[in-house]
């Protein structure tokens, strides 16, 4: 995947970066953009996290792949999220392909590209990373950390690392750990890209190969997962493809297989396969019980923070039975949290599609948080 | 996958087979297996229908494996399906690699293996190739017939197309037609294999390849999907695998992933990467209620069969809403008809593993219809 770096934002960090790994990146690159402008104040910041698949240009017109903004029902003028009010920053995770440091980005001290040689990144290294960002810009605090999916993994851990450098925070439809339905997913989509001898091993940029069809292979295993059979039973059912009756082939014959293909298509041609690998990696170590001896309410004691927990009902990935673990930890400190469960077919995907009760949630939650700041 | 044909029983049919997609196989094999003996009134059969995965070594030692056969919990000498009782017939499902005809056996016509020149095959078309084997050991009619997964739409399509060949039917862990959400993991599986360049176009064996990489891709995935995410999480949760700590790398940490790699090393020891394509394309297009223009009811019209229906609660593949589809289409033209749905964490898998009450409610009503059937 080569892109024009010059549309891409770069904070070039010479300060060295402890990983939890016990590596250390001597100096990296994060890749960020940002929406809306920040005031004198420096207090209507909100820190947007991606996803697995997603990057730093939340909302508009992505300007690698000419296609929206993975966030565009949520951020923007006038939207949840409203970018005439606040300051919206999106960092490229660490690992990412987004312009961020990661396996397909140039090695500073061998000047070859990284490949396996990237070391791997937890969640909580990425959300290290990106404090430099809040630091660029001389934000003490951050109105909001918010983020769905993965986004959400990095939204607690920045609560549970950096209590006193946001005010509130909107982790949806998360997880404090994977459980191993999680991670049996996420291998899957890893042997997949590794089962693709154009993947080299790891070399494939080097040796001018593209695991494509790995990625795609993965891509689909993890639409599967996003998705819930209902809201696949409505928009597909046993519709076929281009015809009224079987053609006994092995080519898509049902609408579901064609979305499918076209899913795992589109996306390798803006993904990176090393990058799907840490990332996914990163994502199965989080672990908020295991940093804080099984007790997860250790992440987040004596926080100020002001949460805002939001789920999802057909969210298979991560079921509500996930984030009500994180509301008894809260509760049980006395942490002033909030919770909403939203009622839709739309599955793991919803907080990236227009649910209006989700997108009402986000927006009076930071309207109250930011009349707070602004008045008391 | 090459092995002793000596150890495999074969049924040569020279009547053409008439299949769905309209083509006909002028001759073709069935393989099957038999345990316990036929009575002399030749009423103490049971037709046996395996899964995907499975085969006619039903019990005991499988002799091209090794391993025991894939329902030794169910079948034996005073097991529920009590081989000291019944005469027990299983056959490979036409499309199949363990002896019958299907992709990766020679083609009569052209001497040449079939690959991808084996015509696609339904789970109609499976069902009329195997009443051969009734005749050919004169059994009139079967005292049951009874399958899980596949082998529950082969048992609905068997009392579909011969109403008056079974006394009684066990359709377990089945539907009577893929969810969008069931054809997209077959769909995933079979592009996983057909990523694989070792797949070449279908010709593998005869170019001396095999695409184990994506068989066992495909498999992992079907693992995935056959085990509870309550299951997964009781048996493997977060453990790791042989170190206290992450190793950061890509190898299995987690023991899940272990799992999940071993599942799909030693599948591709004995199955055919086309035999995957065929069967799961057999299932999905496997469709009870477009057969029956949309009333599954009509499949079943003035049925004398007594049914046993079993789902398992944890079973997400097959979820209890299906059977209870089947179920209310053959309440409502007052077929006699019971139902149990098994309270469990095993997933679709639970038909395989030791499940005390399913193996107690298929012992009892094989007893039930034994009994009328000798004595009434």
């Amino acid at each position: 995947m080569i892109f024009d770096k010059t549309k891409i934002k770069n904070l070039n960090i010479k300060n060295p970066l402890q990983l939890e790994s016990g590596k250390i990146l001597s100096e990296y690159s994060i890749a960020y953009e940002t929406f809306g402008e920040l005031n004198s104040k420096k207090n209507n910041a909100i820190l947007v996290f991606h996803a697995l698949s997603g990057d730093q240009f939340v909302t508009g017109t992505h300007p690698i792949t000419n296609k929206e903004g993975w966030w565009v029902t949520a951020v923007g003028p006038s939207l949840a999220i409203d970018t005439n009010k606040y300051f919206v920053i999106c960092a490229n995770v660490l690992g990412g392909c987004m312009g961020s440091s990661g396996p397909s980005t140039i090695d500073p001290t061998t000047k070859e590209i990284y490949g396996l040689k990237f070391p791997l990144v937890t969640i909580k290294d990425i959300v290290n990373s990106q404090i430099n960002l809040l630091d660029h810009f001389g934000i003490d605090k951050v109105l909001a950390v918010i983020g769905g999916s993965m986004g959400g993994m990095q939204a607690l851990q920045f609560c549970s690392s950096y209590p006193n450098r946001t005010h509130s925070a909107i982790p949806i439809a998360c997880t404090a750990s994977h459980s191993a339905q999680n991670i049996a997913f996420n291998e899957l989509a890893r042997q997949a890209i590794m089962a693709d001898p154009d993947w080299s091993n790891g070399d494939y940029i080097k040796n001018k190969k593209s695991p494509e069809k790995g990625l795609s292979v993965a891509r689909m295993a993890g639409h599967i997962s996003y998705l819930s059979e209902v809201g696949l039973q409505n928009k597909f059912g046993r519709k076929l493809q281009n015809t009224k009756d079987f053609k006994f082939s092995f080519d898509a014959d049902f609408q579901i297989e064609s979305y499918l293909k076209h899913q795992g298509k589109s996306f390798v041609e803006r993904f990176d396969a090393n990058t799907y690998l840490y990332v996914s990696r990163a994502m199965d170590y989080f672990d908020l019980y295991r940093d804080n001896n099984g007790n997860l309410s250790n992440a987040f004691k004596n926080t100020k923070i002001k949460f805002c927990l939001i789920s999802f009902t057909s969210d298979w990935l991560y079921p509500t039975s996930e984030i009500k673990k994180i509301l008894i930890a809260l509760n049980s400190i006395g942490a002033d949290v909030g919770f909403v469960e939203i009622d839709t077919n739309n599955g793991h995907d919803s907080f990236l599609v227009h649910e209006p009760e989700f997108l009402k949630t986000v927006r009076g939650f930071l309207d109250s948080a930011y009349n707070k700041v602004l008045h008391g």
